[in-house]
């Protein structure tokens, strides 16, 4: 039986549609239904179940935004750092395999040493993190998401070329699964699609995205296709900014719509600006780098492309 | 009630002499007879014990020294940050003071900005941390404890005049006591100077320490008086470096004894040839400043003395 914990949220009500989709047998548990982050509940789920692999999609990323978390310690801390060590532990105690939900956050920027370019190269997975308590630069969400790839076994490795790399200092057991930004076709607060359509004004950055719904099929698939344990980048090939998006919004039905509606898309001058003005806790802005999922043989539709057929295909809530 | 958790360890085990020698009724918990990490169980516990005041003394150190933690960061991470947000957590809804036993080690150095100092200035409680997760110098223990006080409320805020201060950024419900490098007279495994006799080679370093007994005496004082809740650096005054503390065990009856008996103490050449030879992480070494603790009418022995007093009446295992 699969075991799909968190599967509640935005990313975890994906991860059921997409089982439910394919006819796979998985149990749906939220945290309201059972604690799971008691080592000897989860043990005993586990078990009663026969669990064969575990989803833990579950994590605090703070309502409305990230902002939130930096009120929220101790629940951010012990969702995003904590619950990951509880889950491999009493996994790899029972001797089956998982998959979690990390995060591209734990980056800022992009590997073109600071060229401008309209593709620059992504952090790949043997990148430190770059956005983490380690570089002092980050929200505290970001901190305990790269908090958390630690609790999993990974760190900074100093190699004897005097590179820094992150590796993971045990056997691997199971999957990392970096999400960044999620969007799709449906409405939707936590849609990134949405979020631009909504809010007043705008930063612009460029990052790597995940169409949610890839987002899970991919991460599935490293597992259907037994691909060797570890971190992947699951994001949709490339890097757009965000006055991209707009542009791509704008030329859709929906952006059509709202624009007859009256919606302007403004945005801050700048990031510091941006901070001043609308955040209390720094953003990741970031590009990651897809070719250790591509190279498993695992095909994300290009970014601007995936953005575009949700866009052709919107539904409104 | 008062509640002391943590109570067989080497620091609880302190609190509970101390309570005990006064006559009052203290709870003696330990994690074996009570999961206190759980919300739930420890919020029934202080309602059924109708608790006045909580004494959170567990934590995770790592046996036989930090290094251990490296390999045990889930369990150091839980037991140093989120254990003190949970007993925060559950004093608060009951309206119960509470003090957590903090630590120095999130620190390195001093504040005489590299002078030659035999009496260098130490840290005090609005200095921010300099040896945690945040400026990426630390051991993973002293790490989690820096987090400890972040979880407890506590960050780094930036002044118009450009200082960066250490601050509760909520009211504060409780104490934070900061403990350095234990020892006293009895003999012990986590005694400092029974590591010093026992340790084949030495690092030598400039640090503030505790002597244990005094150390839970003035934290019991910050109670009895009812200072004013938050952080207090309760170490011996003035710092005192390896060599010294050497030079007063060899001048010691116990020091003779062991001269007689061959014992050598040699010192590394220095904290690289430490580092590559007897560690995996690095150490904190670090003085602390003692003046808010001292104004609040608490007072502690200066450390050379104590070290003193704790060698004359020296008691073997």
């Amino acid at each position: 039986m699969i075991i799909l914990l968190g599967a509640t949220g935005y990313v975890g009500s994906a991860f059921s549609r997409l089982l439910h989709s394919r006819g796979i047998p998985f149990l749906a548990v939220s945290r309201q239904s059972c604690d799971y982050s008691d080592a000897s509940t989860l043990c005993s789920l586990l078990r009663e179940q026969r669990a064969s692999f575990v989803i833990n999609c579950a994590g605090y990323t703070g309502k409305p935004n990230v902002d939130a978390c930096e009120g929220q310690k101790y629940d951010c801390l012990q969702g995003n750092a904590l619950l990951p060590g509880v889950v491999k532990t009493v996994c790899e105690d029972l001797n089956v395999a998982w998959g979690h939900v990390s995060s591209g956050c734990i980056f800022t920027g992009d590997r073109s040493s600071g060229r401008s370019d309209n593709n620059p190269a992504g952090f790949t997975e043997v990148n430190p993190p770059n956005f983490s308590f380690r570089q002092n630069n980050c929200s505290f969400y970001s901190g305990t998401k790269a908090l958390g790839e630690e609790i999993l076994g990974y760190g900074e490795v100093l190699c004897p070329d005097g590179q820094r790399v992150w590796e993971n200092k045990e056997e691997a057991t199971g999957y990392l699964w970096r999400l960044r930004i999620p969007f799709n076709e449906q409405d939707s607060a936590r849609n990134f699609l949405t979020k631009l359509m909504t809010y007043n004004r705008l930063l612009d950055a460029r990052n790597s995205l995940s169409h949610l719904d890839e987002f899970v099929r991919a991460c599935w698939e490293c597992w259907e296709r037994r691909l060797a344990f570890g971190i992947y980048n699951v994001t949709n090939p490339g890097s757009i900014t965000t006055r991209e998006v707009v542009e791509l919004i704008r030329q859709s039905p929906i952006g059509k719509k709202l624009g007859a509606a009256g919606k302007q898309f403004e945005f801050f001058k700048n990031e510091s600006e941006f901070m001043s003005v609308a955040a209390l806790t720094p953003r990741s802005n970031c590009v990651l780098d897809t070719h250790k999922l591509s190279s498993g043989g695992i095909v994300m539709t290009p970014v601007a492309e995936a953005i575009k057929n949700a866009l052709q295909t919107w539904k409104e809530r």
